[in-house]
């Protein structure tokens, strides 16, 4: 107690971002130098008084594991994101799963519970919907086309299949991944789940989940051309922020809903998961 | 290129403790939440403009190897510093050695250089030594008594053995480990090494290195009373400051040399080795 006060003091006087107390989270990826997760995540522990870091940790697929392995056992490390090319290989380091994480295989959180087990979830989707409600974007009822079924497709297929959708069409470069994906939700879910290009005259919401658009010269994933005049058209790539998708959609006067929704509405929850803050929200800041 | 200084411009303006691109540095140890080196460190790197900071790992003796595995996968990492129990099993880490750290046998730093290999070094002798002759105290020509022959017992003197001392006495509640030490010192040194209790009448600088003395009820060391007039009392605890045996070497009027000038003294020569500006010095603040 004495030692920790002294601590405190120290801190505060020096204002130093890091004391021997500091809580540990990390951000796995690679290439990892364009995450915000980093910035954002420990500027709002800094705000909330959480003596706790997000950290980057640039690191291989081929060492993934060992870097895991070693992360889990220093003790003040409290849990960690996934993003590229990790969700998938995250799963072999999670002791439980939640639902979604179990559904989607794939993880992009990993906790350190109280009682020592890990758990992992996939937020992605979750985050995915809290951002189109709060869009103004209701799902019930809505036929849906997603284009992309890898780890953030999917996540957002699975969520979206477990709400009131009328239809949900699944569409991907690799048809034996769009199938298997279209296969495993339609066990469980209630709407109707097909693969490939839809009638688009028919679809209210059609999203973006793969990676086309990343790139200047990209072509469009789908056309908006013949997507009704209320649908919405959402990208889930967050920079640039207007993609050429997003583009051709609001010249058509369509709604657009942009890539960073999905990570903002994802943030609380995640904080949730982590038993930081639930009112941790990016939502409407400056940058 | 944009990407970076994108982030920098987020940093900035949220005064974010750390970004995407941050370098990580370690002190491994256990217990950790007493260790100084996160705020001490993350504050000077901060004020040099230096975008690394100094985490805490809270990591078991046997659980070790495999946080320093993951660690030295972790691109981003870039070196570590290693406190009680680590300092001889950092050994088995490390792909190249100083001449000072193979002699002593036990690590204290380890940074990446940049051709991809481990390099070890332990600076707490040469932070002692360069704290000796900071306070006025040259070991040149003296008869040295240390009492511990530890991790830092043994590097204090290793290091005082390779200077101009007339003669090195060491000690140890471990007859066997006094006496492997001083055998191994001798076969270098020019000084007359011997083990057990020197005649203090004839001792000019006599150093506590043995963990005696951090707690309140803990006997001496040893005896200050048979020093002569002119002999300086060091002592390498750091808390308390003014321990018993310094406080008994002060009422006798002797000089007496606080366990902090070492930390102090070995910052700027730690920082060195990583990369970091050599000025960074710790000596003097308000600490």
């Amino acid at each position: 107690m004495v030692e920790s006060s002294k601590l405190a003091d120290e801190k505060r006087l020096l204002d130093a971002p890091v004391d021997a107390l500091t809580r540990l989270f990390y951000i796995l990826g690679s290439p990892i130098a364009h995450v915000r997760a980093p910035v954002v995540w420990s500027t709002l522990m800094r705000r909330y008084g959480v003596n706790a870091l997000m950290l980057p940790a640039e690191v291989s697929a081929s060492n993934f594991d060992t870097v895991m392995k070693g992360l889990k056992l220093t003790e003040n490390v409290d849990g960690a994101i996934f993003t590229m090319p990790h969700k998938v290989a995250a799963m072999n380091h999670a002791d439980v799963l939640t639902e979604r994480a179990q559904r989607v295989g794939s993880l992009n959180l990993l906790r350190r519970r109280a009682d020592g087990a890990w758990e992992g979830d996939n937020v992605d989707g979750a985050g995915f919907l809290a951002g189109l409600r709060a869009d103004g974007v209701s799902p019930d009822g809505a036929n849906v086309y997603l284009h992309g079924c890898g780890g953030v497709g999917g996540c957002i297929g699975w969520t979206l299949a477990m709400e009131k959708i009328a239809s949900l069409t699944v569409n991907d470069v690799d048809e034996h991944r769009a199938r298997d994906l279209a296969r495993s939700i339609a066990a469980v879910s209630n709407a109707r789940v097909t693969t490939g290009s839809p009638s688009m005259g028919e679809i209210d919401i059609a999203i973006n989940a793969s990676p086309v658009g990343l790139n200047a010269d990209d072509p469009l994933p789908f056309s908006v051309e013949a997507l009704p005049p209320h649908a919405t058209v959402a990208d889930v790539i967050m920079e640039p922020s207007m993609t050429a998708l997003l583009g051709s959609a609001h010249r058509r006067g369509l709604h657009v809903h942009h890539g960073r929704n999905m990570m903002n509405h994802a943030m609380p929850i995640a904080a949730a998961f982590f038993g930081l803050p639930a009112s941790f929200d990016w939502n409407g800041e400056a940058l």
